[in-house]
């Protein structure tokens, strides 16, 4: 299975910001909600995939391709489902999620803990890492991403320490979501292989 | 330059839509916005690159990189854009644009006249295409797509006579809005050969 972690750095914890100023109150959250769209949609179905939203580096909201149900690739639908998720809070205790919706669930975890539960090989994006050419297409990727801003230090560090491959998509940096739609291209085509 | 022409078939021609509801009364606007995000945006900066919309093969918004101001690759802001421009209609004389705001453009000519009107090489994507490592990248590439639903056969009929390509990005059918990130990163990567 393919996944995608996605660390938000400004949207705020308490889901008090508004539907209609996703890039403001939101902190771009209209970036976060456009990488589960890139993470799960094809043109014709779902993808068997995960997306999990880090929001500041305190709750995660994980989107389950293969059981959710009803979601919509547009923003504002998406972020309405995140706002649900944190207003879920008070249901995750310990380890164990909040249970938001079909496929949706929220967890009291970081970016550590985050990566501590998924199965896969840690792909980490990185300017320096080996072309997308030269490196087979790993069968259950776990790909780390961050928003519109760079890694904290200390995430940076923990990916650093932590990743099976450091990987280079492509000569310029782009947005998260777009990544993720290149990422998949990679990894449909089999590292450009099969068409 | 690369250019980008995506066929809008339910977005109404009349702005009569919400903000709120893109995907329902804005006939799947948000779509289109994204594509617009797709293929202007860089993670810091914006493309040398032009998004044509066409609107009910009636009336096409043109989103120009190197001189629009004040773009935002959320949904939101990018249909304001568009309202405005439809907006517009009645100041777009014969193929004379009314200038709506600094690199938005809105015409009135649907799919044809617009495709006449801008130069490059035409790329159409299809499935029977050939795989995109097979061909050499064009240096002003004209790329159309749809929205969520097929070309009309009009349109389908209309590009087959008038492509100079057909390419094959990869094997699943995609988002339009994803489909331009990927081509974005095929020319950026010089056809995969250059990172």
């Amino acid at each position: 299975m393919r996944q995608f972690v996605v660390c938000g750095h400004e949207v705020p914890v308490e889901p008090t910001f508004s539907l209609d100023d996703l890039p403001g109150s939101g902190g771009r959250l209209d970036l976060l909600c456009r990488c589960v769209g890139a993470g799960l949609f094809t043109s014709h179905g779902i993808r068997d995939a995960r997306v999990h939203l880090v929001v500041d580096d305190q709750l995660t909201v994980e989107f389950d391709g293969a059981t959710a149900r009803n979601l919509n690739p547009d923003e504002r639908s998406t972020a309405a489902r995140v706002r649900d998720a944190l207003e879920s809070e008070r249901d995750a205790i310990g380890h164990q999620p909040a249970e938001v919706s079909r496929g949706v669930k929220l967890y009291r975890t970081g970016l550590d803990a985050t990566l501590d539960r998924l199965d896969g090989t840690l792909v980490q994006l990185h300017e320096d890492g080996d072309p997308a050419t030269a490196v087979e297409p790993p069968t259950d990727p776990v790909f780390v991403l961050s928003d519109h801003r760079e890694f904290t230090g200390e995430e940076a560090s923990l990916l650093s320490g932590r990743a099976d491959h450091r990987l280079r998509l492509g000569p310029r940096a782009i947005h998260a979501d777009h990544t993720i739609a290149v990422a998949h291209n990679w990894l449909d085509t089999d590292g450009y292989a099969s068409y």
